[in-house]
């Protein structure tokens, strides 16, 4: 069943270079390539080479590391990009068809046999250098469903290994995201990616909902950073496939190292980790109301679905109590090693 | 159609005072009452009056205030709690049924005609006294789904307002909460309200299957505050409701006030607006990459499915270098008037 089967590709440094306030230099993405690596990613996407002279150099040194995780890079559908992206030493390559000028005309249909012509040349050329290859288009969801299937299916017939679907403007739902994926399982042999952005706070329900028909694949960053309010956080995807399959999380990921893994990036951006993070957010398993707290004592899975030992975290129970209450947070937050000060905790 | 047809049931002065760090002041809870109005919520829930005699006061005082917003109080599924919360002048309880360990027994099917005899009493108590009742099952998705429908169907029949389905451990993926709704759609005639929480990052998303599958209320918080990382956040709701029908989310909010009950409540709790909020997080209309930034210019719906200046903001176009970016974020930080040090915009 593909739920238990999903591999994460973690885009922080593709997507998350993205994020606004992201700047990373070459060896903070080297320590954020191996932190993912030790948190069990199964693969590692990187920003184009073609994007400048410092992502070609950048790519070349993280596929030079001996990462377990498969090193991808993402590159428009071009031959040139596909060429400098091979010579870089990358596992695979995330092709991505067309930018949204490209789209519009794909959407009214005018250039299928041109895509189509494109995307063979370039992915059989990418197979024939023995590496992984994705195609995906843009906007998924404001796209002509059967321009795409038929795109889809050409690909998948020339042994492309995953076709993407992205909800680039993050507009879609989840039973609309269940759907297209659905429908496009039943076109296509390869694997599914799932790409989705979070501007109506549907990428992590979005994202289940994809492995749910048959997706193989999710796209995360490291808190969601990304183009505007970002995409599905790693964390929170964690969080959502752990409330399906407590013990296929724990034996696939490296759980305690979320929060490191977290704080690391959060710090390199310049943003709090925000209070109501999943898993790490600082009140995440703070309980307060009575009836609550009785139970938990009772027993932890009366009021929790995630074990918090599991991510090396401690639960809370809190005593409604106005200033027992202010430094019991300040407690948590120290737990939590946030650096917070006493205006901030209250 | 029930999409088109929502009521936000706004708990920031119910569950929202369960979340840590919430301890409000009656003029606190008067001045985010009065703010959330405006804002042109339907309805605001109240802590209920037998949590303390301040709890019983501050219901009178807000439910005396004359605000358009219907305001409710949440109780137990008792005829004390119920006598006393009609005592407040409230316009309606949301009664709530039981506790866990009810819950267990309920779940084993032993206390149902307990349970009946205990709703109707209740029920049509408050009834009599001319108030709006709703009657909502606890952690009603690791419940027995007989057994809920069967004591959903008998308060139905007596002339409950509303029945409620609440994840009350975050546990709910969306597919299953549209499944839920959408059965006991089929079997009561009255209004379904949704209360979710956020624990894998479905809030949101379960909340619009609800509402798909026939819901009609939603309960949600400022920023989502509430037990653990709480429930559906009141601008994510509106985010993706504008999403499906921006012109209808126009006339029912005064959108430009999202951002100011959201500062005041954050202000009050101690807590940021995290970076990735929806609408109002400080990144959430910046464009970054080359490609987005030319075609918003061209045309912003390429890339964005909220118009900012909907919700008084502006939106950012990102030219990816150094200084000018991290000068830039400052610009937009002020812009939304965040208190930001240097130190924090890096």
């Amino acid at each position: 069943m593909s739920l238990d089967n999903f591999a994460i590709i973690e885009s922080t440094l593709r997507e998350g270079e993205q994020f606004a306030n992201a700047f990373f230099s070459t060896d903070q993405k080297v320590e954020i390539a191996r932190l993912l690596d030790a948190f069990g990613v199964e693969y590692l996407e990187l920003t184009s080479p073609a994007a400048s002279p410092q992502s070609r150099d950048d790519c070349k040194r993280i596929a030079s590391l001996g990462l377990k995780a498969k090193i991808l890079t993402h590159t428009r559908c071009h031959m040139d990009d596909a060429k400098l992206a091979v010579d870089t030493g990358v596992d695979g390559i995330d092709v991505l068809f067309g930018t949204s000028s490209y789209l519009r005309e794909f959407s009214h249909g005018k250039d299928i046999p041109y895509i189509i012509e494109q995307a063979i040349q370039v992915i059989e050329y990418i197979k024939s250098q023995g590496l992984e290859v994705r195609f995906s288009s843009e906007d998924s969801f404001r796209s002509d469903l059967v321009d795409l299937l038929t795109v889809y299916r050409t690909v998948d017939k020339i042994g492309v290994n995953r076709v993407g679907i992205a909800d680039t403007v993050g507009v879609a739902n989840p039973r609309q995201v269940y759907d297209l994926v659905r429908t496009l399982r039943g076109v296509v042999h390869c694997d599914i990616e799932f790409h989705g952005h979070n501007d109506t706070g549907c990428a992590i329900a979005n994202s289940y909902c994809a492995l749910e028909a048959g997706a193989t694949h999710v796209d995360t960053s490291v808190l969601g950073i990304g183009e505007r309010n970002g995409i599905t956080p790693l964390g929170g995807l964690v969080a959502r496939m752990y409330a399906h399959n407590p013990e296929l999380i724990r034996q696939k990921y490296n759980l305690p190292l979320l929060r490191e893994v977290e704080n690391f990036v959060a710090d390199i951006v310049g943003v709090d980790v925000p209070f109501n993070n999943y898993i790490t957010g600082y009140t995440a398993f703070t309980h307060k109301a009575g009836i609550h707290a009785k139970a938990i004592l009772n027993n932890p899975s009366t009021y929790e679905i995630l074990k918090p030992e599991d991510f090396g975290l401690t639960r809370y129970l809190h005593i409604a109590h106005r200033l027992t209450g202010w430094n019991a947070i300040k407690h948590r937050a120290d737990q939590l090693q946030l650096d917070l000060t006493d205006d901030q905790v209250k």
